[in-house]
């Protein structure tokens, strides 16, 4: 039904031998493979399973391209603030990339040094759709917003201690955006953010 | 920048004469005008202040219509339960149609029953995005998300009582959700969730 | 009092020398013996104190029946979405069984592909009271409860992340589930839902 | 497919002309019809609309029975500690009836009078299946729970100030029972209570 | 201890009789006073109570100078988004003038309309510290506090609905502020603010 | 000030190099001494340094005693479920004992085996003071507050899983309980319910 | 049981007539009674029912005395910060008068003041068991803890708005006292607070 | 912009080369740089890259003083209650040292015991802004509040169990504080606090 959508692995939790079956099995079935949340030893073991994946260590996945994709007609930009917020930020570009879209990913811009995120307003307004990652006080997503025309995939993260709760301070934020063009997913649901992004990178 | 959106004024927590004040102000300056949360007294308000407005009571809001849009490609679905989740689903007709939207109102098809909603399966399949509200658990957009390969925008709403917690179930049930292809917006936002989708419902 | 029913360990928290002490003396009594929540090294502790106990790996339990149990007139259908709630569901088929119950565990049936659970619903159908386990939204219970007409003992389970705190937000979509044949037991309980289910099952 | 039940309004939130209205309409259809959450406003309604129906004050309910149902084999059981939690008790009351129960309703049993509550037992041992609901603490349940060998359907209710938070209390209270034999619906859902242990109720 | 400092009346669950009581004996003793949180009957009560008195209606405020204050060095700047925001900002702003600030008060300048705020980059710059009141995501503070070298005190309001959970949103951003030059009040927080704010615009 | 009071350490968190030298620094100055939330390094780390010292394992705690006490008028019981519960139960004995309190301590009497409970109905009767430990629901406390005529200090302990959210659950009840003789302390604070028993164990 | 004890009657959420015929009820059966939680209309139907009882309007209560208690051995204390406490504290002190106790009620003492409360320590030192009412952030019982020897029974208080969230923060404050002779009752509980503090007042 | 202001790194969560690379490279630039939450590996790590750099252990920094700072006109006064909050109140005086502020750490003056807090009465009067650390019920900040006349910077600190809910309590307090001199800054920020008041130290 979803054709040229990957075949996904969430690693959490499963053994390295569970994870190592599943890809090999759906590698076997000709389809494009992502694994997320693959710590080393996820991925190691699914090298050794499948010598053709290949690994991408700061969004903890693995991936298996052996289908070309039709190509899609506009950008997915990825905002993030900074390293912290990388792993979240890079588990959407791999998605997004082996779904098929052209990514920019624009880093080290948060809101508490508005002047480099302005520099990058050109790179904001060439993406047909925003994937923006936060954590602490989430605020991103509301600037960003307010920049731009298109919508906005908000991504809290778990970034932060104290009064962040686990991502969710930046959550209520994100849901609570004075800029009415975002939506929000899980915390750190890098994943999620791109898939849906991808939906919306379509012609008519 | 957001050529072609109507102004928009949010009237809880405003008076009457603020919001006529607003409405006939924006009216004078020739642009549509969406009046969102307007109870009784803010609708009439508004009426006796701009005539050629058109009110919503199901929806709470107030429309004006001065200038034509460009048609826009697809079409908006959305989805509720029951009739409790209806005035959330009405703010996000009305916003909308106002923005250019054709829209389809599928009412009447909770998750208890599966059946209502699957004889409405043809209507899911022809939007180009869907608007899911839906309060009490809020595992309408799972289901519909399931059944679909477009953007899901979930809108959690404040029906219910006891362990809802003024639609917290809802929402947390929406930001978790096994489908992939949601993204979710505040408590009752039908606004939020047709601003949203409006921006998706665009051609390249 | 409570007649026929086995004597329970919950091991977490416990050391291996007191789970191999209590199952013993227990088993010595003559009754029959399930030890629930037991990780590997308890599991082996009361094989090496009593060599007729049964492991039962994936539900994390150990039992020794001792005693036949009468027949009970219905079957107790267990439901659940993914192997991650697995551990649960097996954990309420393990005790159902050794209550006397005969349960049929319909695995891998999210929400999110109704098509799965409706081509097994001829077994749900067979099914005199339903166990049915979900994490995430919790949305499952609602959508089977729609689907038959016996009770359902509806197990958030704390599978998830993010949002999903720990399983709340499973918990707090099926108290306020639509679907009005549903009753919660506590986060990844399937212990007590087996227990419930069990005393459900009995003639008059 | 639920043959017998009867359809239920849920009247909190709706106008009295829209209560009114659906009651008349299921009356004609012919089946049995309860109301629930109906103030006195909507009880006269419909009693305008319908003077069949009959009024329930204590259980803010109206019933219209217009068919005979086949008797069910067993007692349920209600069970509740004071005043306060009498409507949610007296509203499970009204739908096991309306749904061919025989019920007995233990009141003025609370937890910190044990001998009312021991001095009640042999009304608790000749049911069924119980409906236990508590406010507060809302340990009544665990109490029950512990004196017979029967499901018990745990209703709490939002009984209380302070720390109850609106029956949070009572609620984790019932899901964190020590009694195996408990199941747990909504803050305040004597309806919900009803139906369950009504499909409890049946022989096979 | 605090010269200077008027004396402080807290109107709210306080009856039009003992707020008018004690402002008058306040005002008998000599000091400046000021009333907080004082609807319109309190207003009109104290007025009516001691007509030197002057009232700030969008402040919700009724002050009284009776001693000029030893003017302070610097200037505090208040920002605010919208108009729900102006009360807790206008409190502030009475507080702060009657304890001998300089004030300038910016509105209108929300994080989703960046060009609105830094077109009054200057007036941040000449504040020797800030106050800034926000709701919803409550970024506005991060966002300003990237702006200015000065301390941001910063202020979240209630204004919001559904997950904003009366202030807690943006009372959670604002303490995980990606900003280090904040610190937070409570929830509505103006005069408080005003307050401390006030302690730091001295010479030393 | 509270003359025949050990000095306290609390050791969570300390080095055993830290809790070793405090507590050989409060022996030298010749008062009773009192380590509690000692692990097994800890105790070992104790009792190198001061080998009078006595060890309490199932307490984690560590004493010494080198003044004997006046006797106090009265006896606490401390009552408990079950063996989770004992840690605390324990901490609470021990830390009586070495406050010059007679102790009765009264295990194994959860509320869902009620004739445990009453059959030592006398040995509460026998207390001037009651702590009673449980978690879980934590309805202990209620229940034997009915069944005394003396103040109970009511421990809700950590013990449980899912929805007790680490003691949540049983606080939550003991606060909300129905019987008015009950107060309350922190979540597993054995040591605290002891002390202000202590102070309530004296002649006037 | 508890001999002396007066009967009580919660009157809140029950109407007039409700409240005024458990009133009399008890009345004629000769014992001492308590009506807390009343409010004007409550008070007038009592008195109008029994001109023995009398008012006391800040403590929202209604006694009747028709039997003269033995003496107490000691004297409660009872200590609030503020004029938004006193209705609180007031309500304990007409329990715990009512109770046979005398009574020492030390207002305007809050933690911002220390010299006010310190000027107060002969009184406070006079108890010999203190209930300490506060609301905000309720530190009032820790510093008054650690300046007796006596048990102290903490209240928290709904007094306070914005992260007070209805008496959480003082509640959350007082069980986390430092001072090791605090016990808490439940949010705004004068009557529980004044109830246990009389039992703690007895000689043996 | 903010002149003299070291560059610093937060260490948590970042790898031993990560950090001991961004603090050569920040040192090669010629600025003073502060590491925080440094747990040893990170402090040795440091060291090895740059042998100038001093390890605070009690503080959990690093820090490279390159050039020296005009000195500012006040003094910051850090209090704490216990050993346990002295990591938070050193990194505050590490950070508050390293930009160029004379600082006076009182430590040991917990709200329990006064006379320890009064007797330092003086050095908190010659503090020009105070940094108040405290946890579990973080009263500490309103009572200092209440003894000088200067802004109080709260530091919850996540010292606690049970009900402290990891720092929750102690933040709820403060911003509660009915001491209005006080703003408050997340839960275990010392760095944070120390940035703020630097800010504040300063001449017009
Ligand atoms: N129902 C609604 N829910 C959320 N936001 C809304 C709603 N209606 C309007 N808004 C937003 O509120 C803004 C107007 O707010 P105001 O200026 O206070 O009237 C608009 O620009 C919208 O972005
Ligand atoms: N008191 C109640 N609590 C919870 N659910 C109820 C209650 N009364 C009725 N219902 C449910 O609400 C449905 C009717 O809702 P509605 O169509 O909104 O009137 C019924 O089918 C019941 O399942
Ligand atoms: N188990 C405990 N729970 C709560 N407080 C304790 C406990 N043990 C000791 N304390 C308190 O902690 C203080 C000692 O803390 P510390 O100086 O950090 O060792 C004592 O004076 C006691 O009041
Ligand atoms: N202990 C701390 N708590 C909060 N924020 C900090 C702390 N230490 C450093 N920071 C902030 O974190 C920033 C550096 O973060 P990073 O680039 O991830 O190392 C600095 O600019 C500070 O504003
Ligand atoms: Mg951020
Ligand atoms: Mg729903
Ligand atoms: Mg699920
Ligand atoms: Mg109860
Ligand atoms: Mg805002
Ligand atoms: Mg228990
Ligand atoms: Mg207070
Ligand atoms: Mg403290």
């Amino acid at each position: 039904i979803r054709t040229g959508m990957p075949e996904v692995i969430y690693c959490e939790g499963k053994t390295t031998e569970q994870v190592a079956k599943i890809f090999n099995s759906l590698a076997a079935s000709g389809v494009n493979v992502l694994a997320t949340r693959a710590n080393a030893e996820h991925r190691q073991a699914i090298f050794a399973a499948e010598p053709r994946s290949v690994e991408h260590v700061a969004a903890r996945c693995v991936t298996l391209k052996q289908n070309d994709l039709a190509p899609r007609p506009g950008r997915i930009g990825i905002v993030c603030a900074g390293t912290s917020d990388l792993p979240v930020a890079e588990e959407a570009r791999v998605t997004a990339e082996l779904m098929g879209n052209q990514v920019d990913l624009v880093a080290d811009v948060g809101v508490a040094g508005l002047h480099r995120l302005l520099s990058q307003h050109h790179r904001l307004q060439e993406a047909s759709v925003l994937i923006v990652c936060a954590g602490m006080e989430g605020a991103l997503p509301s600037v960003v917003g307010g920049l731009v025309g298109v919508p906005v995939i908000a991504v809290p993260t778990s970034v932060g201690y104290g009064a962040s709760f686990g991502g969710l301070a930046a959550l209520l934020g994100m849901l609570n955006s004075c800029s009415p063009n975002i939506a929000v997913v899980n915390i750190d649901n890098g994943f999620g953010a791109a898939y849906v992004a991808t939906l919306m990178n379509r012609a008519y």
